[in-house]
């Protein structure tokens, strides 16, 4: 048996809190990152700025050198979003490029315990840490725009005007994390209550407990007033119930203990 | 009429980009803070660390001096998650606390154009910069995990083991936001293509166009192996269904054009 991959534990990235719930394999977290909707992406504005600044970015794993690689090899992560003046002159300032932090937070259910201070939500969350450099050939470029478009509906960039004109190409931005680490923290299961409170019937008659599972759903799709295309195609339909149905497993596998 | 209270445009959070969808509305904000299940929290951990950290963590707006503020009023952010050591040291070094930024994001729908390039989510997010010190006093500790557990479901902390023991106010430790600034953004409607490709037929009669809703979905509550109230009580009951209800139709609601 070939031994998974994992990410370095570095003083920031290790797990410390709960840290049975703690996972450093490439594929789990890669997982999490390509089957978020939004990431949230931080970095260092500038010396004289305390505050960090945060954007919310669409961004998935790939690798251009490899582009066979699977989910749990070592991979970048392309990231699209508005790219500022300022964060390009960032990334341009430095060989290694900009320092950034990406984020990704699913919510699989609320947990409700017996008393607030054990609830809890069922979550699959990871981190990246790498750097960010701007993706500048168009090969790269049309390669990272593939994915990003394709996560957001699979099978979408095929089934669009295609190839992006030269104005599309010069006008989108997308940057190219080099991950130095990352981490992620998984929580499944029921309540966990605390042994004084279970032995307690006048707790234990009163409060509900359990777990609410939690999915991001998807409607049926609404053509635009433009649309000419009658019928919402086979690839959009099939990935709209596809989705919605692995969310709700997900959702409900999460309640059982792990 | 009295105008609405704003967060005063700073350089580090004046929307930029399609600055036509920015928003700088307390009540606007606020109320994106409260109805995210997860914040992102991002903070410099420390002059030698190039990367930001980011925790997910969940939160809550409030005022504990002026507790019948309504969310349009100047209100802190009340955060609850894990508080290492670490960010305790940070909060409590310096007279203002630990500077930090809070993102919340919600998608409400894919928007999908004739080209990947005018593709985009219809969204809601929010930014707040701010100040961060731990709560130290129990009267204000309560009030806080109050507004969190309810947060979380409409009503659970009246229909849970309270108040917490002197064990559970110890363990706890609750973050108060002073807020500084913030900003808001909100994209809503359908696809928007350029006249280039609405005007070939090829194109727009092979391409569907339109915006696949999304939100964030309650599956019916599942007891725990140690529940022992038979049915699911009516607050949640309730609470479930209303959310679905809601968030389901914000996200119809986010087709139409503003």
């Amino acid at each position: 048996m070939v031994r998974n991959l994992e990410y370095p534990k570095k003083p920031q990235n290790t797990v410390k809190r709960y840290d049975g719930r703690g996972t450093y394999d490439l594929g789990a977290i890669h997982s999490i990152i390509n089957t978020t909707s939004v990431l949230h992406v931080s970095f260092a504005p500038s010396p004289d700025q305390p505050f960090p600044a945060i954007l919310p970015m669409i961004g998935v794993m790939g690798s251009f050198e490899y582009p066979s690689s699977g989910i749990d090899e070592p991979l970048d992560c392309y990231l699209h979003g508005y790219v500022s003046s300022r964060i390009m002159r960032l990334a341009r300032a430095s060989d290694k490029g900009l320092p950034l932090c990406v984020a990704a937070t699913k919510v699989d259910g609320l947990v409700l315990s017996l008393t607030p201070n054990s609830h809890s939500y069922n979550y699959r969350s990871a981190v990246l840490q790498g750097y960010a450099k701007p993706v500048e050939t168009d090969e790269e470029k049309l390669y990272a725009m593939r994915l990003i478009t394709n996560k957001v509906v699979d099978g979408r960039w095929e089934n669009t005007r295609i190839p992006p004109d030269n104005v599309e190409m010069t006008s989108t931005t997308i940057l190219r994390v080099k991950v130095e680490t990352g981490s992620g923290k998984i929580r499944q299961g029921g309540p966990h209550d605390e042994a004084k409170d279970e032995k307690r019937d006048d707790v234990t008659e009163k409060v509900w407990t359990g777990v609410v599972p939690v999915y991001e759903a998807f409607d049926t799709p609404i053509p635009s007033t433009t649309n000419k295309v009658k019928q919402v195609p086979s690839y959009l339909d099939a990935y709209v119930s596809q989705t919605n149905k692995e969310n709700r497993q997900a959702a409900l596998d999460a309640v059982n203990e792990p």
